[in-house]
């Protein structure tokens, strides 16, 4: 599997994925603000990996901090969270970064300040590592629902290029294979961006899982063919009640789903889950420029001075999901706020394969 | 507006529209080997201007014939037929332009060959014109659903480069228009070959009416956030119960207007609309090679080597469709039948604005 981001040699090492797959360029971050340009510019995208991504930059900016002591450093400290939190408003993964950092923070506020920039050096490294042992949780509970022979179709890409290293929505499939199932996966190519075709198809081909490439367009024709057994994408941000942010299309694709009674899954670890949100109408969304519409690698395919609307996600309702893979288990939407509450009997709510 | 297609000086002139939005360029076809060329790699496209080009395909193909008698004409077409058949198997208007033509000769039989073959031209021409006053009929009977303010969807191209020259889908939106209705028009880009970013956007540029470019994956947010009042498309071949074969991704567009109670309209000229077959699934669809997906321009967008489903059309079935709107009025696609039974009262179930 392709290495997504790493922290060496006092640098942010990321892939440059908006080369990605006609070249494969890595781009070594010095400072925070390159970090907040390779997320704005998408050189490193998903919900997962921006958020490995912000807690890198959050300990390169640290950094370069200069403090006599804890309250200079938390001021200091002070844009380097905001220029990063600034650059993408839909994924809740920034915010989850920055305020994993400052409760690390707040807790060793009496060690001295050079201890605490190693700090959050060693916790961002551990936040990659723990979001491949997320991932692979997140694998083991959905491949429970995938079958041998099952054909999977997924949106964007919410596989190993959008975490540590194994994918939330591709962790199923990772694992349904490893555990020997025969499947199929068809990638939506995801459109203005490409991820599905630039990423989803290209690290599947990787490692030899089955993997056909569709326009957005061709999902709801092989739903209605009865070709495709479960769709699982990712998510940017799901709140308390279930709704699901996910890259634009997948509202289209949960509905096109429900119509022809195939499941719909979403891979959220928990720190895509927004619980201090009620309701998906109320996450922010971002919109972006024309020229991921009008251009595609620099060629312009769309009439000169065109009017665009660019939205970069859309919100799926809790209604069209069938299940929500977590680190914990699998849940009904519904379900979900019991996640974030003390002593609920998880086992009790679970979903299990065949339900 | 934009000329697609014309007979002049003995050659057939049709818009390259592979080319456009970047160049306008157009094609002198001098025989009708090269209008098969033309119909099969997308030159012209659109169900009724891939009509038109048939009969002035037929018409250059007779020209070319050498035959002494009617039969021996006949077998002498016999090979223009069935090339220009071989092209494009889902639009029914290629069939239907030869069978217009093998009427035509069979009932002029006894004319000399050479008159045969000057009926032909003229009768090609005449299809041409035809079209154009059927896409004002359509124009008039949709405009009726579009009111001032509303916003219309559109997907693929039905427009004027799709036809003779006014649009099946866009003759409404042109009508209303023309009737001084503000209305506003999302255009659908159309993956993979981008008619409606290419085509559907410039056209309706060209004529000043308000457009907005977007992904296919951004309608179903757009109908979720109430912004579309309806949509209007075309169709390759609807047949006898109201099913609907459109370019793909229509089908989706159908399910997610239902889903959001957006009424969803097909214009379908007379000349598209197949009785002989009772239900869209016995339709057959086009499916095409790999790089309309792997490529845009002539510039790759995919990983090497991947596997991908081309799929042209889909079959939106008759439940999802409001209206059918041909030049006889706008019928529920369940009357649809009545316009191929002598003495049924039309008039009696048309469907009507507010219904």
């Amino acid at each position: 599997m392709v290495k997504t981001i790493e922290f060496v040699d006092g640098k942010v090492r990321m892939l440059d994925q908006t080369r990605l797959p006609l070249e494969v360029v890595y781009v070594d971050c010095t400072d925070y603000h390159m970090v907040a340009e390779g997320i704005k510019k998408l050189r490193i995208r998903g919900a997962p990996a921006i958020g490995i991504a912000a807690a890198m930059g959050i300990a390169l900016g640290a950094r370069d901090v200069r403090a006599a002591d804890f309250d200079e450093f938390m001021n200091g400290l002070e844009p380097v969270f905001q220029t990063l939190l600034a650059t993408r408003p839909t994924a809740v993964n920034i915010q989850w970064a920055v305020e994993r950092a400052k409760k690390l923070l707040s807790e060793k506020r009496h060690e001295p300040v050079d201890r605490l920039k190693e700090l959050l050096v060693e916790d961002a490294k551990k936040v990659l590592e723990e979001d491949i042992q997320i991932n692979r949780a997140i694998g083991r509970w959905g491949a429970q629902f995938i079958r041998d022979g099952d054909t999977v179709i997924t949106h964007c890409n919410a596989g190993s290029l959008a975490t540590g290293g194994y994918g939330t929505a591709t962790g199923p499939i990772r694992v349904a294979v490893e555990q020997g199932k025969k499947i199929q996966v068809y990638a939506d190519e995801t459109r203005p961006v490409l991820q599905g075709c630039r990423l989803t198809a290209w690290e599947l081909m990787q490692d030899n899982i089955p993997v056909t490439l569709i326009t957005d367009n061709t999902a709801g024709a092989l739903l209605r063919k009865g070709e495709i057994n479960l769709a699982i994408v990712g998510t940017d941000r799901t709140v308390a009640n279930g709704d699901v942010a996910n890259k634009i299309g997948t509202y289209s694709l949960a509905v096109l789903c429900k119509e022809n009674g195939v499941p719909f899954y979403v891979a959220a670890p928990l720190s895509s889950i927004d619980f201090s949100i009620p309701s998906g109408d109320l996450i922010p969304i971002e919109e972006r420029g024309p020229e991921e519409v009008t251009h595609v690698f620099g060629c312009r395919i769309a009439p000169e001075g065109v009017r665009v609307r660019n939205i970069a996600f859309d919100v799926t309702p809790a209604r069209y999901v069938t299940g929500i893979i977590t680190e914990k288990g699998v849940f009904r939407p519904g379900d979900l706020h019991l996640l974030n509450e003390k002593d609920a009997d998880l086992e009790a709510v679970m979903l299990k394969p065949g339900e």
